[in-house]
């Protein structure tokens, strides 16, 4: 999802986030919901009556994990990593996924690379409850570099008026952090580099690690947190909720805040897992990029009510998720802070 | 939209085809309404009450159309193209754009193209009525060439129930075809080849055309349909729609036909447009290879009952549409032939 924050974008300019923002909203009717969190854009479906549910749906690459898994021939499950991707942020909104649509393209189409990528789609489809609607295969030559595939999907969802989430998280509120199963989509670029500047293999052992390999480790699936959220979000036990994707945990959080609500996270409230540990000393990556490039472990933040956080802690818990309490929202200027 | 034809689709072997349509279907519950046309997936909105319209969704490429666009400076205008081009498809199921989703990627992003493109899109999309609810943007130097740029979308719509077009298509109807603007997305690595090896520049006059430069021709913008079908397609005066892209008419048209229906196209029934011929002769391409990589000046087929194809004709006239009578259904073996 590109056009968050009213336009607001990692990656781009100010000054032409704003005129995207502009040019964007002014194809906006009125059905459209402005969301400030911004995952997935969400309006309403133009049905007769009044009562039903808001369509929602979002945009989004596998990005350079790709190249990781075209190395260890994983193709498959890096498109699983997107539907995965997708449908957390569907969730965002306390949206349920409906349908996918694809776009792959490749120099060459190679039958073996979009067999495999559309595999994985489907396989993980069937897990989030998406139909695989549609997609479009492309061969550029002029465009892509040879042996290479990028591949995109557009997930389309349904959420209940009453159900919507967005920017909800206010003073007071605690947040609880979900574990990540690894770098899920975001941050591949560094650590490609720090890979190969390190000269290790993808089937060597991950340093510090328990076992796994270093392909293992950067090649895990992004988690869909979908089994474990979908019953508290349906009985209103989540006020709010941050993928914690591109731009990392603070990145992510803000685009939740009410106005005048200030995060405060506590870093040592979670163990940091051993790929990051690596990542950061094998790259001499300083600690403020690595907030920025990497989840640190925590793939969900979930924003909730403190007096119901200890039974909401415990639910996820026993849904199959690691949580820890990671911070709290209080009063101050919008944005995060780190403390400890 | 690739899993048209339950799983059939240009530039795949067969064995991939069936593959990936098994693997498609899959995926598919109840509410998704296999069509045999496919230009998009349509699925039942899943609502309490039993008359919610239809969800109608598909995903589209730019293709090779946009490195013609980048050396003329227009990526806006190549951008409005896919939003055109995604609305004819779904049109031809009778669905009307609600939302466009785009994914823009670049080995570096660079803000001026980015741009352009939204700005393309978006004045699309308003053309066409839909809200460009959301987007990718992926900077990926090691997936893609320099200085090029893709694009795709999703485009989401809705249809009710008794509008939905399909294939359709039956003995004894008329088929009339609404002119092209020029290429339209589709032919354009053959079309840049031609241009290539003919020397000339975009800025130099298209051979045997009434003035416009080669660029101009080339990239004349996709038109857009649903400004002229509409009010038919809402008196239900339309049977059936083919929306003339990779493929050719052929490809496209015997995606609409029903079962023993077989279509006769007269190719004398309309002129052919100067850019067409000029890429015939200059490129030395066999009459067989251009039916499949051109529209040959036909962007959409209109499938009527015979009897009100006429007075079709003219209303469609009156809308601002160039009209022929290109050919009928008859009974025979599912397919199409060329007639004189």
């Amino acid at each position: 999802m590109r056009y968050r924050e009213a336009g607001v974008d990692v990656g781009r300019a100010d000054a032409l986030k704003q005129e995207i923002g502009r040019v964007v909203r002014a194809t906006w009717g009125p059905a459209v919901r402005p969301l400030p969190g911004g995952f997935a854009g969400v309006m309403g479906w133009p049905s007769p009556d009044g009562g039903a549910p808001l369509l929602a749906a979002t945009m989004d690459g596998v990005g350079t994990k790709l190249h990781l898994a075209i190395e260890a021939g994983r193709v498959d499950d890096a498109a699983a990593d997107l539907v995965y991707h997708c449908a957390d942020d569907l969730l965002c909104h306390g949206a349920r996924p409906l349908a996918l649509l694809d776009y792959i393209a490749q120099a060459r189409l190679e039958p073996a690379v979009i067999q495999a990528v559309v595999r994985g789609l489907a396989r993980a489809c069937a897990e989030v409850g998406a139909a695989l609607l549609g997609g479009e295969t492309a061969e550029m030559p002029d465009t892509y570099l040879p042996e290479v595939v990028d591949v995109a999907g557009c997930m389309i969802g349904t959420v209940a008026p009453e159900r919507l989430l967005g920017a909800d998280a206010h003073p007071g509120d605690a947040l609880l952090g979900l574990a990540a199963a690894g770098l899920h989509t975001n941050g591949f670029s560094l650590a490609r580099r720090v890979r190969a500047a390190s000269g290790l293999s993808l089937g060597d052992p991950l340093p510090g690690g328990a076992g796994e390999t270093l392909g293992e480790a950067l090649l895990a699936p992004h988690r869909w947190y979908g089994r474990a959220l979908m019953p508290p979000l349906e009985r209103g036990r989540v006020r709010a909720l941050a993928h914690v994707t591109g731009g990392g945990i603070a990145g992510n959080l803000v685009r939740v805040l009410g106005p005048e609500s200030r995060a405060r996270i506590h870093p040592s409230g979670w163990p940091r897992p051993a790929l990051v540990r690596w990542l950061l000393s094998a790259g001499g990556i300083p600690e403020a990029d690595a907030r920025q490039a990497f989840n640190l472990g925590i793939g969900m933040i979930v924003v909730c009510a403190p007096e119901g956080s200890e039974r909401l802690a415990a639910d996820l818990t026993a849904a199959g998720e690691q949580v820890w309490p990671i911070g709290d929202v209080v009063q101050g200027p919008r944005g995060v802070e780190w403390s400890g």
